[in-house]
């Protein structure tokens, strides 16, 4: 399996302002051919630097991807500084001129005289064009002697392929769909691999480790990644090889039955999404009554589009009187209970269900803090009621978590019943 | 100036499935503290690739920031690497131990055995408390051999700092801000500097940066830096030097003068906050409509602590009949008008203000889109509506985002208009 290093430049990263994105781009793309990213490199405008950890990545990795950098300004060094590199001269390449004038003339605009450093293309790389924008990409098939260390006795000739890419997401995006991936191609860079996202909820990292781990032991074909969020834990599952489209479907096939419903969706689905997309298949209706959770289930709901066929409305009771008046929470249930319980909890599910004349509704009442507790009802303290057709369901639970995690976890256990609930009654 | 390498480490970060936002959060608090990052290097969950990238930022910077890895897991070895690389045994911290055991015993759940791995400490480190996890941070203060290379002829010996912090956000974050920014003070890492946020609501970025740049032209000792989501832009300025300070008072005079009340608070602030502690400050009291933002509104106010001695309630309304039923828009309004118009907005902010019985009302209705345009009324038209006392005022826009930008957007502009009324109508 071929590997890369990407090299990403840009001051303004190293200053925190700005996202580095770039990978989350060019990473799965370069996946889906097999190529696996083995380090990221951020460095800023400085020439030191740059040349630094663009020679070390050539040294390791069998592709270089470098990005930023291209443009006319006099922070923009990545192309003299992969020159001096490489031993290579500039040279002004008429056909790119032609093209960054042409794309002023049609604007007309003014060519600044910097632009023009654009053209200057290094001698024996290949040109990709800039279909957004002025600065194209370079590409080169390069010779490196590999350094000897503790490893390795003697030093090795190799090939490596290096990649300039412009910064801008909007030029970058185009530019290594169209030339790039296919330049992969082309010379042979592509190996097979499958790769399958399962994500879960309700349950911890170390508890889905170890349902998913013996699946998968001893395998040096197979790749198992974890990312865990509050409640949400998502499986990545990586095989590589001839085999690997029939081995990911047979282990997809194992870890499937092995984590049985705690399995909500793939890659791209979010929580939210599953529900209103099931909600929406059974062409059933929703409303939701929030005390602690302040709306957020509303929105995450709302979130989706074509949510608006399914939910109807949602209430944010944050007063007692909101919670009689909006949802037919009675005055005696709060007096004899408290807001913070399993009955009012209830009534606010039944309450909208009824109102709002729909097939579901959510109460949710607790206490998110961080002040608001007492001995009996610490904070941390939340009912969550799931009102159906023919029963409520009410889940007690303390969760100890700042304000926003607190009201996201809380949001994601509701928004689970529901899923369970569209799951079972058929 | 000292400086800061970034060791972030997860193999979900080299697969692209997750932005590497950790920089965004730690680079621009070391710049309050004049330390400059310098390189950030992603590595996956490789014990070879982390201690290669580990000690080769040691020998560069002056303080190196490993996150991630230090969870339970299989794949978790930054605590294991960083050990081996400064030769400094395991042992089992029994304070560290009691702290996760009692955190598993408040939730009664069974400790997995697996976790117990989080209690080991290498010899000499510092144990950073973790306040919202098991796994704890560590520091350590080692001395360091810096290679010979083609710069120096001979090697040194220097001290560094290297700090291992875990990777899901919400614990790294109030680890970083309450034990690593006092313990790099401490240790002298900080050299004379002082930051000035200011974050402004409603304007562009180049604006912004037409407004402030000619306040500091010229001068070396100032840095200015500017952060751009939609509808919001945050000013970072940066001063060196022993006149840090009175410097920094002397351009925030300036650059208040100059961007006036655009400025809706400082680095901490989120534009929520603000509007609560004003509400809170005048005892006013909020309550709110939502069609096309889906409960979000309600829920970042919401996400304020003590909000709930301001915000009383609110709706969701989606569906036309709640908009009538709960805040008493009337029939022949959404007949003469339609759902999406500065009449429905306006009776959304009057009839929930008046329902709810408090000092203001926001309602907001529109077309967040992917579907759902007409030529008349096309996707991203919205009015967002306040109502108080004496007025209602009713703004309209079009804005073309994805749905969840737009939701932002719109809550923002309604956000502020809260924000003026309160500094206004006293």
């Amino acid at each position: 399996m071929n590997t890369c290093e990407l090299v990403v430049t840009g001051t303004e990263l190293l200053l925190g302002y700005v996202v580095n994105t770039h990978p989350n781009y060019i990473a799965p793309r370069l996946g889906s051919l097999g190529i696996r990213v083995t380090r990221i490199v951020t460095v800023g405008d400085d020439r030191c630097a740059m040349a630094d950890a663009v020679s070390q990545a050539l040294q390791r990795a069998d592709l270089v991807i470098v990005t930023g950098g291209l443009g006319p300004t006099s922070d923009d060094v990545t192309r003299d500084v992969v020159a001096e590199l490489l031993g290579r001269k500039l040279r002004e390449d008429k056909k790119v001129l032609a093209k960054i004038k042409a794309r002023f003339r049609a604007r007309k605009v003014r060519m600044p005289k910097a632009i023009a450093v654009q053209a200057q293309v290094p001698e024996d790389a290949l040109v990709l064009p800039n279909d957004h924008g002025t600065a194209p990409g370079l590409a080169f098939e390069c010779g490196i002697r590999i350094a000897e260390c503790g490893m390795t006795e003697t030093a090795a000739d190799v090939q490596r392929l290096l990649v300039l890419l412009p910064g801008p997401p909007r030029e970058l995006k185009p530019m290594f769909d169209n030339y790039v991936m296919p330049l992969l191609r082309a010379r042979g860079y592509a190996t097979p691999a499958a790769c399958r996202v399962f994500r879960t909820v309700g349950v911890g990292e170390s508890w889905v480790a170890e349902m998913v781990e013996p699946l998968v032991k001893g395998r040096s074909d197979v790749e198992l990644g974890y990312c865990a969020r509050p409640n949400e834990v998502d499986v990545r599952l990586i095989t590589r090889g001839s085999g690997a489209v029939a081995l990911a479907d047979e282990l997809e096939t194992r870890v499937r039955k092995r984590l049985g419903d705690i399995i909500f969706g793939g890659e791209n689905d979010r929580l939210e999404d599953v529900v209103v997309r099931e909600l929406i298949r059974q062409k059933r209706k929703l409303a939701t009554a929030e005390s602690c959770t302040g709306g957020l289930l509303a929105s995450r709901i709302t979130n989706v589009s074509g949510s608006s066929e399914v939910f109807t409305e949602g209430i944010v009771c944050y007063s007692n009187e909101a919670k009689m008046r909006d949802a037919g929470v009675k005055a005696k249930t709060l007096k004899a209970h408290g807001a913070v319980s399993r009955q009012v909890a209830r009534e606010l599910a039944e309450g909208i269900r009824q109102r709002a004349g729909t097939d579901f509704g959510v109460g949710i009442t607790g206490i998110a803090g961080p002040t608001g507790g007492t001995a009996k009802k610490p904070v941390g303290l939340v009912f969550m009621a799931l009102a159906g057709r023919r029963a409520t369901e009410v889940r007690r639970a303390v969760w100890r978590y700042d304000r926003e995690t607190f009201k996201f976890v809380v949001t994601q256990t509701a928004l689970d019943m529901l899923r369970r609930a569209l799951n079972t009654v058929h």
